[in-house]
């Protein structure tokens, strides 16, 4: 065994009040026998780190109430509602949502915006965040602080320095989007993640895909992208920008798309093909995105025949998958989430068809876990990530 | 920190005896200066571990011959020629190639035989490759000795128990080969896999991928895989079947394929799909592909224009896998590589018009640099696999 440089006990200590907090952040409320366990540490070291957690605020014992025991009450180290909370925000073209999450990942207030086209600009959205992050702050319990900022961009976010190399919808291309969060707000650490690695990196944490290795979060909003996590670990690809599964061909004779490229899987399952199919000649928005899915419930044939139309599509593109990727797990968010809801079995035969029998034994579709929310607490675990690395130095 | 069950010292010892062996085996001869740098163990355990090897045949200590050297000559720990052996086999629709392959790569011995269709059973190739093993021990110094058999296969292989699921070349569907190996060659373990796979394993230890983390190596034989690593690890997927790029959709409305689909990657970049180009109504073998190739040198336009038109077809599945994987470097093999060696102009500038271009500016293209043999000296990493394991149960 190759030895490393002698750790400091003070490293050490840092280092294992991050595996406190990071426990009770994914699996909640624990016991001190519970986290004794699972850590392999002995009981007094976990006292003392429960006993420093508490006294840095970070966390509280206490005994539960309302619990129909039996027997002695027992103590559980929990988040406490005046304590430390990310920042998390989920840009998207038309929208602004940030919320304040607690450890543990519940969400202790929201607040929603919308973003006209005119106030795309980075500085403008850097501002409106920075109302969304006072707002937050009077919303919460007094003395409960924020510890970070993270916020789902979609578009392509390189991981080295948090620039956004391109987000189509927001007509960005190069934008230093991290440098500019950190100026206008300069006491708060930001983390800037791309929409579809954050979701996927949320929905394993605390959404459909717990103890799945082999997942791929794919994502319809306006444009379409994929969060791909294999053998447990994020597929970031060489600059982080892995996932680009809108712009992959889907059909070299298909229609020009706005990258320049002609028949980009955006352009057979993202949401204006489902407007085109509907024969509905409108932008995707919320609203009409919502209408053909609405209209489709209620039995309108041109709605159902434009969600069985992408549905197929979509199994398409997930066989496509399939077969490169060999994933245990799809889940779908977004527009394709309710693609699959309301035409699953399109789904699930087209993906049948067209992948390697051997691959598509393995692999299940599901939904979001998390909902509308992937994203957004996607940013949450960014946010959270300098916590945890260094609990102490929080305070 | 979690504590680990503590380990025992004759476990670490194993362990770090297989540490030295593999810093071998990847970088060659080496001092035991350099040693003792590379593993940050101190100077006392290096010479007992080197002892150790040296008196299990592993390796051996000498001072290099021939050398133009100032001062005292250093002592190289190396391997040795009548030391362990890796028995690597690349299995081929029309060859069987094997070889015996020392600690540090290099091939002692070499073993090809051709094979014909009504030879294909598994239990036929099984008895071909236990005629190699014979001859390959005959070719060897005396006292060297084979440790174990590594197995390239043109096939998707459930890497839990080595069946192979699909080998369309060989007709092949759900074989338990390494099974079938084990029966007939009980006292040499046996491992098997996929042959792009095993290619892009040895092409980044000892080829073209040397220090590269995101790779993906594309391979075309009659059909066409790809190797993939991501963040320094093998992309399996949930059943280690990932790297199907044959079988993603290249075009919809594209020819039938073999597996039942349409339009597949097989079918525009595959050795048939040259071969059709170059209009030529032959089945791809080893030959016909050549002659197109020496045809295409030689200046022959039928030939060049069909080396063009897959040259182009090649840059449009790159871009697609560019777009998903944001790879650093894409290595290609087999009638690829020349397809990049005749035609690389065109190849890069598909690449370029179908690609974004975030991430098109970080990937390069280049051919393999252990040329035929990628998958053979992969297939010898995975024999070796069990020695570096336990290097003391070996003798």
């Amino acid at each position: 065994v190759s030895q490393p440089a002698a750790a400091r006990p003070d490293a050490i200590r840092r280092h294992n009040l991050g595996l406190v907090l990071s426990l009770v952040h994914r699996r909640g409320e624990l016991t001190r026998a519970q986290l004794t366990q699972a850590l392999g540490l002995n009981r007094s070291t976990i006292g003392d780190l429960v006993a420093d957690l508490s006294e840095l605020g970070l966390l509280r014992e206490h005994v539960p109430t309302g619990a129909n025991r039996v027997g002695r009450p027992s103590h559980v180290v929990g988040p406490r509602p005046d304590g430390p909370y990310a920042v998390a925000v989920d840009l998207e073209a038309d929208s602004l949502t940030s919320a304040a999450v607690a450890i543990g990942g519940q969400i202790l207030a929201r607040r929603e915006s919308k973003l006209d086209p005119e106030e795309h600009g980075p500085i403008t959205v850097a501002e409106k965040i920075a109302g969304h992050v006072e707002e937050l702050a009077a919303a919460t319990a007094p003395g409960a602080w924020a510890v970070g900022l993270g916020v789902s961009v979609p578009g392509l976010v390189r991981a080295s320095d948090g620039v956004v190399e391109v987000a189509p919808n927001l007509e960005w291309r190069g934008k230093p989007f991290r440098a500019v969060l950190n100026d206008r707000l300069p006491g708060l650490p930001a983390e800037v993640g791309n929409d579809a690695d954050l979701g996927v990196l949320a929905e394993r944490v605390r959404g459909a895909a717990g103890g799945s290795d082999d997942v791929i979060y794919l994502t319809g909003k306006i444009g379409v992208g994929a969060g791909i996590i294999v053998g447990g670990n994020a597929l970031r690809g060489h600059d982080g920008l892995a996932g680009e599964v809108g712009h992959v061909v889907f059909d070299p004779g298909g229609p020009p798309c706005h990258c320049g490229g002609r028949g980009c899987v955006e352009t057979y399952v993202g949401e204006a093909a489902l407007l085109r199919a509907a024969g509905r000649d409108i932008a995707p928005s919320r609203e009409s995105v919502a209408a053909v899915f609405a209209d489709a419930r209620a039995g309108d044939l041109a709605a159902i025949r434009a969600v069985s139309q992408i549905a197929d599509s979509l199994g398409r593109v997930a066989a496509n998958l399939v077969n490169l990727l060999n994933p245990q797990l799809i889940v779908l968010g977004g527009s394709l989430g309710e693609i699959l809801t309301l035409a699953g079995d399109t789904v699930e035969a087209s993906l049948t068809r067209h992948a390697l029998a051997a691959v598509r034994s393995s692999v299940s579709l599901t939904t979001a876990g998390l909902g509308e929310d992937s994203s957004l607490l996607g940013a949450a675990e960014l946010a959270f990530q300098v916590l945890i690395a260094d609990p102490v130095r929080q305070r």
